[in-house]
């Protein structure tokens, strides 16, 4: 079984859950990928360096200089930090974009009514599935963080929640995959702010009423979607749950299992 | 023959002649190395991030900022987008730092009169020849960029020069290597000033002449004793050379062979 998880800003930003979480993901068995976005760290850079958030619509626009800033700090400070702390545990970790080898295209968002700039959505055979597999199984574990490439020498910017679905969805095509979506809470909760009120089962069907009813909301509905559209797609198993418990996510134990 | 290809600062810092020298990579047949340093782009985001210089005794030290800039800058935003450009021409690009796939390990530099911080000193047996060449047997370009791992969780600073030279040393072992140091000017020069003056061989023992007579000196001096360390160490063929002249470099017909 290989294992993809992605983990977001909450564990980035925070020293002491990211090593915990390295130390975690170091023990998993098996072929694994690790996807990361960035965190406060690529915000607090781009205030220090006078780039202004630009928002339309009350969506991010990734201008040229917001593109260089994540370049920086997503594909290099936190993805070479991350793959050296990896290689201190001995585990052979390489850190990707989705130029690098050429594993991940995307397009240009097209402007509809917004233009949101070097933000790229991946293409349908977009995820270069043999590419991936020929680094497992040489023994590497990709760590990927969350940039693709148009193939015309554009980098652009792509949710990492989105790059884990895709990635998981296309290595389905070739071997059984779990997929696990960490963040900061201990699952897709009943009661937003109670961490105790975990959903350990949601099915696609559950997913159209809980968001009728608004028991997910925000930015729950990607991460659900995303999740749904991934155990549709023939990824075996989907897990979303809190980073400190990626053991037990892992065996069954903890997180919102979507079926 | 392998080819390992060193580009510095100045061609990076312009964007025409490092487009220039992509397009030349592109087309070099047999496998191939680019080896990256950074430039003024480091240099200046650390102006604006407030960040000084720290130079003991007129060497720089690479503190905490300054080893998280170069990790910015050198494996982010250059590498990346050097990746990115060279995918565009199908060339199939791998971007890298010494911690990926525990290419090149270092050690801290031990203090002796100065402590140089950051700054990683590849080890005897430091480059992981067998990784490199696995890459560049399932078709892969590796694009390095200046930086090592100390196999402890730490990434190192690593002069570009040095990385390319213990790369070029480590490849011998293995297969044929030529080493192209790529700069500004067309080669080692009888006049510094004057970019005719070409002196197109040199062999390790005109070295010590040419540099107690001061026609080498400063910076050239250990571009050129990078150089005949590799020659010595069974390179086969040694060149520093103009990185706009990258094709007739290759062919012998510019740069300067070091013997």
């Amino acid at each position: 079984m290989l294992t993809v998880v992605k983990i977001g800003g909450n564990i980035i930003d925070d020293k002491m859950k990211l090593d915990c979480f390295i130390a975690d993901f170091c023990k998993l068995e098996g072929q694994k990928i690790l996807v990361h976005g960035g965190g406060m760290i690529a915000t607090e850079l781009g205030v220090r360096l006078d780039i202004q958030p630009n928002y339309i619509e009350g969506r991010r626009v990734t201008d040229r200089q917001t593109l260089d800033l994540v370049t920086m700090v997503y594909a290099g400070l936190l993805n070479k930090n991350i793959v050296a702390a990896l290689q201190a545990y001995d585990c052979n970790a390489i850190g990707l974009t989705g130029a690098d080898a050429n594993i991940i295209t995307s397009v240009k968002r097209p402007v509809e009514t917004v233009d949101y700039g070097y933000v790229g959505d991946i293409t349908p055979k977009g995820v270069n599935n043999a590419q991936v597999k020929q680094f497992l199984d040489i023994g590497l574990v990709p760590v990927i963080a969350s940039l693709t490439h148009d193939g015309k020498g554009n980098l652009l910017n792509t949710n990492a929640d989105t790059i884990a679905k895709e990635l998981a969805i296309a290595m389905a095509k070739l071997t059984n995959v779990q997929l696990i979506y960490c963040f900061e809470k201990n699952g897709v909760l009943l009661n937003a702010g109670d961490d105790t009120t975990v959903i350990s089962r949601i099915t696609i069907h559950d997913f159209e009423k809980l968001k009728s009813e608004g028991v997910i909301s925000g930015g729950m509905i990607p991460k659900v979607s995303d999740s749904c559209d991934a155990a549709k797609a023939g990824v075996k198993r989907v897990v979303i749950g809190n980073a400190a418990h990626l053991n037990n996510i892992i065996f069954g134990k903890s997180g919102t299992e979507i079926l």
